[in-house]
C-alpha cells in the first residue's frame, strides 16, 4: 500500500532522507529530467548527497541542466521517482536498484501507487509544477538552476503552453521561474526551434506524398522505409509527425501510414473531434483516444491506404453533424 | 506634439469619449485585432458606441472574436489606434478617416507619437498586455470575450510564449485571461496548429532543395517560382519560412533564396548570433539585424547561391570564436 502525501508531507520525507537516488523514467523527456534536476539541486542545497539516474541516456539537448547538480558517488539509501506512473517505466537498467521507492512525485492520473509514498496531482500540467511546490515546502530558495529545470518540464509537457493541459497555475509557475532567472528564451530555442536534418528530410518526403480525399476532409500521407533510410532517420525522429496532416485547414481526419517492415504498416489517425479515431481504428483491430488512435495493417501500401480511407470516409458520412 | 498618457490617463480619455472608431493596422495580425476587439467590447460594456475597422480584411482565423463586439453604425467622433507604430501603417483605406487620432495604444519602441495622446510600453510583449491594463483602469470586469481577445494578442506576438519578448508579466496576464474564461486551447489550435495545404506543399518542396555547406554550418534552401505556382501559394503563405534552415542542429547560418521573378531573387538569412547577418547581407546591398537580414540578387539561381554562400562562408571563418 502506498501512502498519499501532500507537498508538506513529501518535504518532511525528503528532509529526513539522505544519500538519495532520484530516478527519471526511461526514454526520458523534459519533464522527468527537469523534475529530477530541480529536486536534486534543491536537496544538494540542503546538504544532502544526491545522484540522478535514468535507465536510458539523457538526450544532449538537456546538457544545460547538468551544471546544476554536483556529481556525487555513494551508496543510495532511498529512491525518489519523478514523473514515473508505473514501476516498469523506470526501465530495465535501474529496475534492480529501484525495488523499493520511498517517494514518487507524478502528475499522471494513471499512477499505479507503487511507491511507499505518492504525491500525485493529475491537474498539474507537468510533474515539475508539483516539484516546484515541494521545493517551496522544503524552504529552499529558487535559483537560476532550479528555475531552469522546472521551466524545462513546464514548457516540455505543454508544447510551450500550447496544449490544453496548460492552466493558469502552469503559466504563473512559468512566470515565477522566469523571475528566478530561468533562461526561458534559450531553453525554448533548444526545445522548440531545433530540429535534426533527418527530421526535416522525413517531413519533406512525407509531405510530398500528401493526398486529400473526400473533398479535403481527409488528408493522408505515407512514410515509406525507403524515406527513413535515405534521410538516415531513426524512429525517435518521427515523434509527432502524425499530427501534421490533421493540421491542414478544413481537414477533419489526418492519416499517416508508416511502413515498419516490407508489407507491414502502422497507421496513425488524428481528428478534430468530429470523427471518432478510436472507433475507426478499432475496425482494423487498433484503438486509442477519440482524437488520436492507431492500428496495424499487413498487405500492400495501396491496400493499407484503401482500407483506412474507406473506414474514415464511412465514419465521416455517419458522424458528421 | 503628442501627450504621453498612463493607463489611467488613457482610461480617462476613453470614458470622456463616445462614437469611437477603433483602428487596427493594415495587414492585421493577432495583436492588433485582439487589442481592438478587447477594447471595443470593454467600451460597449460601458455603453459607448464603437466600431472596429481595418484597412485590410481581417483574416478568417480571427472570426471567433467578432461575436464580442456588436456591429454599430454611426458617425465616428474619435479615433483610437491600437498596435500602430506609425500613421502610414493605418493603411490607405482608412487614412482619410484617421487624420486625427485621439489615442494610440502601442508596444513598439519605434512609435512615432502621431496621435494626440500616446500610451506606449515597449517592454510589453504585446499591445494587448497594455490594453488589459487600460481595461482594468476603466473598471470594466473581464469576461470571456475580452479575455479571449487579449489572449489572442499575447499568444500571437510571443509565438505562444516562445519568443524572448515574453516576460513574467506576459505569462501572468495570460494566466488571468485563462481564468476569465479565454478558450486558450481552441485559440492556440487556430493560431498555431492550423496550416494551409499550400504552405505545407511549399515547405515540402523547399526542404527538398536543402543543402548543407561548410561542414553543416550553413544550410541553404530555395523557393522557385515554379514551386509557388504548383503549390498554388500566395506570398502570405511564405511567412516565417526563412527561419527553417537555421533551426537545423549545428547550423549557424540559414539561407533562403526565393525567386521573385525570373532572374530576380530575394535572399533571407537567419543566424544563431555567431555570424552577423546584417553585415553579410550588406555585401550584396542589403541589411537588417544581426540575427535576421536580407538582400536582393539579379542573375541565375546558381549565381545567387554562390554569391551568398561565399560571403557567409567568409564571415564564418572570420567571426567564429
Amino acid at each position: 500500500m502506498s501512502a498519499t502525501v501532500s507537498e508538506q508531507g513529501a518535504a518532511r520525507l525528503l528532509r529526513g532522507a539522505d544519500h538519495l537516488l532520484i530516478v527519471s523514467h526511461a526514454a526520458p523527456d523534459g519533464d522527468t529530467v527537469g523534475a529530477a534536476f530541480a529536486l536534486g539541486r534543491a536537496m544538494q542545497i540542503l546538504g544532502k548527497s544526491v545522484r540522478i539516474e535514468c535507465s536510458d541516456a539523457i538526450p544532449h539537448r538537456y546538457d544545460y541542466l547538468f551544471s546544476g547538480v554536483k556529481p556525487q558517488q555513494f551508496e543510495p539509501q532511498a529512491v525518489v521517482a519523478v514523473d514515473i506512473a508505473d514501476r516498469h517505466l523506470i526501465g530495465e537498467r535501474l529496475s534492480a536498484q529501484c525495488k523499493q521507492v520511498l517517494l514518487c512525485i507524478d502528475h499522471h492520473v494513471s499512477n499505479m501507487k507503487y511507491a511507499d509514498h505518492t504525491l500525485v496531482d493529475a491537474h498539474a500540467a507537468a510533474t515539475c509544477e508539483i516539484v516546484a511546490r515541494v521545493i517551496q515546502a522544503l524552504g529552499v530558495a529558487f535559483d537560476r538552476e532550479i528555475a531552469s529545470a522546472v521551466y524545462t518540464g513546464l514548457a516540455s509537457d505543454t508544447g510551450c503552453f500550447r496544449y490544453s493541459n496548460t492552466t493558469p497555475a502552469t503559466l504563473r509557475c512559468a512566470a515565477a521561474m522566469s523571475e528566478y532567472g530561468a533562461d526561458t528564451a534559450r531553453i525554448n530555442k533548444i526545445l522548440f526551434e531545433t530540429v535534426s536534418l533527418a527530421r526535416l528530410r522525413i517531413e519533406s518526403g512525407a509531405l510530398a506524398s500528401l493526398e486529400l480525399l473526400y473533398d479535403g476532409r481527409i488528408a493522408m500521407m505515407t512514410v515509406p522505409l525507403e524515406l527513413m533510410k535515405s534521410a538516415d532517420a531513426c524512429e525517435e525522429e518521427l515523434e509527432g509527425i502524425a499530427s501534421l496532416p490533421a493540421q491542414i485547414e478544413g481537414v477533419q481526419a489526418g492519416i499517416t501510414v508508416k511502413e515498419k517492415q516490407p508489407g507491414f504498416y502502422k497507421i496513425s489517425m488524428r481528428t478534430d473531434g468530429s470523427v471518432n479515431a478510436s472507433r475507426v481504428c478499432a475496425g482494423l483491430g487498433g484503438g486509442g483516444h477519440p482524437c488520436a488512435a492507431g492500428c496495424e495493417f499487413r498487405g500492400t501500401l495501396d491496400q493499407a491506404k484503401a482500407a483506412i480511407a474507406g473506414l474514415v470516409g464511412k465514419a465521416l458520412l455517419q458522424e458528421a453533424p
